[in-house]
């Protein structure tokens, strides 16, 4: 039953990998606390993936588009809502949306379909919030300034190391400081494989089979294995939190492609730990900028971090120095991040 | 130069002992970064201690409020604009203030004049931002009811825990998750003396003895000793994060005044860190809540926390597991914090 003081927002999704899928779940499996904690009800308007979209202003089924991905069909078989093949900006303007997630695959290069997808929706004033980093490293100024002047928000919290709160943290409870370094482990894949060469003594090629038989990384893993990832997260972070324009290209990177089981031993006999570090460090007014294996001493927080953790660091001027660090052994927690930006764009009760 | 983007917001600061005058501080450091970054322009219309107040429309010096304080000089002795003895009610009505900044002494017996001053306000349509636990342990509801109807905000970032975000994170950044356990190192001074009976082999009175001659715990420091002032930040915690109403009498409490060097060494010996734990576990649909000396596993990362550090883990469903830590050695997070909230409170450019 749907009280006076519920709000609906109509949603479109567009991607159904690993997050667009299970944020899909979570508006089935939270619903009631959405109602009942912020008088919010999302209606699934539309969807769409690698097949074309699926779109119901009446809203489609969650758990009936939740379980045709896990079966592997594409979300345009949808009965009665499906529309094969359609282009996804062409399938967002004929759908009823008030608000777009993004969550399509990302990209460095181009960063489409997602770039366009995010530009047609802001143009037209409906608030985004995206999860794929691609729009964001390739053109963030623009984006927020799309969003500027149709007045709606642009929220991106799940692109920055999933559900840790990273750019919340340096926007939000660092305002009014001066931020003096920044540093992260953002990629959890190359985290996962530096500390199973660490601890369990296994090649980086073994390591690396592991992290791709669980899962984790892609079967083409060089965005995680070569730093862009964290390359890609840092520029997001130099851009929204430092407030710095800036590209992929302004980060010195360096992967852990080339790193051996007898470095990462030696670190360790020296009580340190081999991470892949994405740091900012101001100089002057300005920071530099990089991604690199650093090996961190043992009583730096980032260097305990657990193969499924990652974490952050922030060093202020006047609010001393701040850590964050979060478990996510799944994809869930980015979609729940996904869903938190839905909460903060859509307001609370 | 007062661009004209700039916003003037009029504050009345209650209170000048650690957090209030370094919030002062901070309004006169901060002046171009507020005014650059969030086109903010602070004016310190009234400011109140033990010896009344001092009122001034076109804004009282806030370096020269510091001198005086530093100086060991009552506030009502400001030249031109002084009030000695005013009461601090009295004082904030007789200002032109937009907001209130409330920093007087905590206490957990009736909160005043915090209490009494913060109801004013609100009951005015002044937001508040208050680093005072007092008002908010006694009157958590009251307050968020009278702020509801009257339209405006009432923040308190800085009341758990200095400068460490814990109710940001809780209530924004796991927002849509549900909550399971909520793990906290609140009080520094406790964590100061168990971490030197631990580390140094100092006896408890002997940290203690450290502790008041470094300034960290009071004369009388049997609120932090006895696990009050934990207990107070959980309850604080357990309103809005939790959404669970919630008196101090709700918590069962036992603080540090009997632990003994050979208890602390003891759990050393079994790799184990002793450290006064504020604890929600959830039961059902409820939360038990306790403030206790908990022997924590070397790998718990509240188990590491350093002498300054404070630090919270988060339990969630959705969410996964996150974990913050700040390192504080001094009061300036916590009126760093103040400010952080006026940033929010009055909105970035």
């Amino acid at each position: 039953m749907e009280s006076g003081s519920t709000r609906v927002i109509r949603v479109f999704v567009a991607g159904l990998g690993a997050v667009g899928r299970r944020f899909v779940g979570l508006m089935a499996s939270q619903e009631t606390l959405l109602a009942g904690r912020y008088g919010l009800r999302l209606v699934l308007v539309g969807a769409a993936d690698s097949s074309g979209a699926a779109i119901a202003s009446e809203g489609l089924d969650p758990l009936r588009v939740v379980a045709m991905k896990e079966a592997r069909q594409g979300v345009s078989g949808y009965p009665g809502a499906g529309r094969p093949g359609m282009p996804l900006r062409q399938a967002l303007a004929a759908s009823p949306a008030e608000l777009l997630i993004e969550a399509t695959p990302t990209n460095l290069r181009d960063a489409q379909p997602g770039l366009d997808c995010i530009r047609a929706a802001l143009a037209r004033g409906i608030p985004v919030v995206t999860a794929s980093k691609g729009p964001l490293v390739l053109a963030y100024r623009e984006l927020v300034a799309l969003a500027e002047q149709s007045g709606v928000r642009l929220a991106f919290s799940g692109a920055v190391a999933g559900g840790l709160p990273t750019v919340n943290l340096g926007r939000r409870d660092l305002a009014g400081s001066t931020i003096l370094r920044v540093e992260g482990v953002f990629n959890s894949t190359t985290n996962y494989i530096l500390t199973s060469m660490a601890e369990a003594g296994a090649s980086f090629a073994e390591a690396l089979a592991e992290a791709q038989r669980r899962g984790i990384a892609e079967a083409d893993p060089s965005l995680d294995v070569d730093g862009l990832d964290a390359a890609a997260k840092l520029v997001i972070v130099a851009n929204s939190v430092l407030g710095r324009p800036t590209v992929l290209g302004d980060v010195e990177i360096e992967g852990i492609r080339n790193i051996t089981l007898e470095q990462v031993a030696a670190a360790r006999r020296e009580g340190r730990a081999l991470k892949l570090l994405a740091l900012a460090e101001r100089e002057g007014e300005d920071y530099r900028l990089s991604v690199r294996p650093v090996a961190l001493e043992a009583e730096h927080p980032l260097a305990r971090l657990r193969p499924w953790e990652m974490g952050v660091r922030y060093v202020t001027d006047t609010m001393g120095v701040i850590y964050a660090a979060i478990d996510e052994p799944d994809p869930l927690p980015t979609a729940a991040a996904v869903l938190r930006d839905v909460i903060d764009v859509c307001g609370r009760r």
